[in-house]
């Protein structure tokens, strides 16, 4: 059995218990979800949940069949091949001294982060990318010590048809 | 009693479950959670979890405390008051015609958003802010016709002690 990444999105119904209840089909599974992110659609009254998990091929069809049966649950799609997929991260970071400073806005601006919040001793950036980006730019700031991460966990959308 | 918007930052073990667990306290008490974000924290083994909610104050203490009791949860938050608020939304959108696509790509500069996909008959665009920036764009590009919307949900860090 060999666990491969996948992205699901999903259009759901926006009521009180639904990502429970889809977090909860995942989880029985056993299956590891990586992150799950909810927001409204272009739907009044529908949210688009996105998924990342590692699964098996056989074992995440059973999983999108389950759901799909749910009423709650309007559409279903496994869009890790053809997507746009990006994170969200706010760091705060801090600053030892003035060239640590002058360090971490040269690397900001090399990854076309932004800072949002500054202080006498920390800075916080606001980043956004792929798992990969994000994570590369965390390790560069990790030596100046990191205060806080907070990060939404990916979202996607399936490329438009050519 | 009056319901107010509450912006709550735990830290928690990444753990299958938790996020049920937590979700599940504040549908119990019947708040509405508007949005939940997780994601890796600055400590590893911790997720931090992003909570927006309309709750009344007392209430909302109430579920604090309850959440404060579970094994998986480290720490916790009411942070509306004083911190960065982001959220990461994917937009495609119709192009009907050439002018609509430079309307489209003003606006897009205007509100400092990104194209990351280009098709014959649709754009997709990459947009971060608070929800009000977010939602003010959406309706700047609803007449054109929107395909697909994908929000991440709010997160938000606490801003650095002056």
């Amino acid at each position: 059995m060999t666990l491969e990444y996948h992205v699901i999105s999903t259009l759901v119904e926006d009521k009180p218990g639904v990502l429970q209840k889809v977090a909860g089909m995942f989880n029985r599974r056993g299956f590891n979800i990586d992150s799950i992110t909810v927001g409204e659609s272009e739907v009044e009254g529908l949210s688009r949940m996105v998924i990342t998990v590692r699964a098996d091929k056989k074992g995440l069809e059973q999983v999108t069949k389950q759901l799909n049966k749910l009423v709650d649950v309007i559409k279903i799609k496994d869009i890790t091949e053809n997507a746009v997929k990006r994170e969200l991260c706010l760091i705060q970071v801090n600053i030892p001294n003035t060239e640590a400073r002058a360090e971490i806005m040269q690397y900001t601006n090399i990854f076309r982060a932004n800072i949002v919040d500054v202080c006498e001793k920390t800075l916080t950036i606001e980043l956004t990318g792929d798992i990969e980006k994000l994570n590369a730019f965390i390790s560069l700031l990790q030596p100046y010590g990191i205060k806080k991460i907070s990060r939404t966990g990916l979202t996607a959308i399936s490329r438009g048809s050519k």
